[in-house]
């Protein structure tokens, strides 16, 4: 487990991050090319099985373990009526996860991955961040830990994912804090709020804004002031995966925001991580437009708990059986190009 | 085995298409409305779930046998310099699937679903049709009943594709049979041609439509004077399919034009059947729109041999998974809304 000692040395962390391993990348473009198809014919499962041998620099990648992180975490910010579930669901929800009974439970296992998931101290809330800082320094960088030390160092996938009644709320005040547009721009209907929740949720993001105005230029004191517990940890957890060498797929909304604290402070910190999906919440799209990301897969999903990720990680189960199993063109005797 | 002897006989079977099960789609929405997920938040896998009890008659759908059939044809119009590679490659390949060698080979796998692959009379190319149809009555109803004999009665899901080198002429000069603009709107770069074969293509689908211009209002007439062997086939596997209630996935560009004909004909004779991806082959995307079917994901694919459909039959298991395997918000608990 790394921890920091500060947001000095997380800051530190954070900027100096291994780059992919350029050889296993080329070394796996050029298997590519031999395999029994028209070149390029495969589109973006051959771009998958190149970036998984770079960022994990081995060829040809593997995904034997695939490690389903769902993060969870309570808001403070629920006390302003942003949310259509009451607060109480957080832990409802942990509980189905932990019985087996929810999405994410049904697609980690048709993807055959390992479902962990991670409550952090859903008893006690952050401050409603329309108040003050939704995180202290402290419980900040102790989130940021335990998203470090969630992740297994033999995993050669992680898919992260959360869980927290109000945390689209929070996830819309940190894009609105890196981004602009205010509470206009990036608070959705979440898990499905009504006109007057939208109008009381664009309002207390604008109010954070307001109130934390002196901060914003500093992305991971966004992170602590607007985020939550459960977004500390999926940016501790990323940066863990990039040290370890493991790539990640990023689920919806809130995990994307939890992540773009990162790349705002490093453009290409977010290199050895894969959008999943694009959610029906509508700022998602924008968010990944800000950040370059280009969604694996459209299907109008909105749940969170990593259940976007679990189903690309489907893809990218089909990107690596195609490029470890095909044979080349000299080895099936087919004929090259004209 | 269901024989046509006549293409009146067919295109009488064409119109006399059984409906889906409107009280299974019913009684499928309303468990899912009950499932521990805000409402919709599953987005498409939702519709999938629901669309797969309604044409399977039965609820809570399954996907315990998935087939995926291959058809392979060999064209008499790649004497035209249409494809970039040799004609001899479709058979090469027929031999590269029966060895295990092929993407759709590894892509079955990874969906759990048994791959059968139906080689037409491969040494035995249709005529090129910008001298001649490509097949008489005898020829393409031949072809048509190999293709119905193919589904298996016990399947619960097709996935339809097909291999034939020179087929994206013939599937584009069946689209511009039936929705117009010609070899410009319709003809793309297929296994990846260069400019002056694009050229030809182009003119050798202007060419048959000017041949056949008496017989381009008849979609079954178009089918068989610009299709294919393995077009045919897909054509009659996706009504097989229909009588007897099983599901389908339908490829990319060639496999969609293959069933344009029974759309012409009967507005919702494709009601049971999804359309995979959207291909990189262009005018894909357009012949999508005139039939008003949106493709599960966009992966920038363009090989065929059902690999796109393969891909997402992995998304209708994550659908069925999560349809069939989650809790209600009765059974764990779970607060309703507020």
């Amino acid at each position: 487990m790394t921890s920091f000692p500060s947001l000095a040395a997380l800051r530190a962390a954070c900027l100096d991050l291994p780059a992919g391993d350029a050889a296993a990348a080329a070394a796996a473009a050029d298997r590519d090319a031999k395999l029994t198809k028209p070149p390029g014919s495969l589109g973006r499962l051959e771009d998958l099985a190149v970036w998984l041998a770079q960022w994990q620099a081995r060829t040809p990648p593997r995904l034997d373990r695939i490690e389903v992180l769902v993060f969870a975490g309570n808001h403070g910010v629920v006390a302003q009526g942003v949310s259509a579930f009451p607060a109480g669901v957080t832990a409802q929800m942990v509980a189905n996860f932990a019985a087996g009974g929810a999405a994410i439970n049904q697609l980690a296992a048709i993807a055959r991955a390992r479902l962990r998931v991670v409550p952090l101290n859903l008893d006690r809330p952050t401050a409603d961040f329309t108040k003050a800082p939704a995180m202290d320094e402290d419980a900040f960088l102790c989130a940021v830990a335990t998203g470090d030390d969630a992740v297994p160092a033999d995993a050669d996938l992680i898919c992260l994912g959360e869980m927290g009644i109000g945390n689209t709320t929070a996830a819309a005040a940190i894009a609105a804090a890196l981004f602009g547009g205010g509470g206009v721009r990036w608070a959705g209907r979440g898990t499905g709020i009504d006109d007057h929740g939208l109008a009381r949720k664009r309002a207390a993001i604008d109010m954070a804004l307001g109130r934390h105005a002196g901060i914003l230029g500093d992305p991971l004191l966004v992170a602590a002031a607007l985020g939550g517990r459960e977004l500390a940890a999926i940016l501790g957890a990323a940066m863990a995966a990039r040290r370890q060498r493991i790539p990640v797929l990023i689920d919806g909304f809130v995990c994307t925001a939890a992540l773009a604290p990162l790349a705002k402070l490093r453009s290409d910190a977010l290199a050895h991580a894969v959008a999943a999906h694009v959610s029906a919440e509508a700022a998602h799209r924008a968010l990944l437009d800000e950040l370059g990301l280009k969604p694996l897969v459209d299907l109008g999903m909105r749940l969170g708990e990593a259940s976007g990720a679990a189903v690309a990680a489907l893809i990218l189960r089909a990107a690596v059986a195609c490029h470890t199993g095909m044979a080349t063109f000299a080895e099936a005797g087919v004929s090259d190009k004209l």
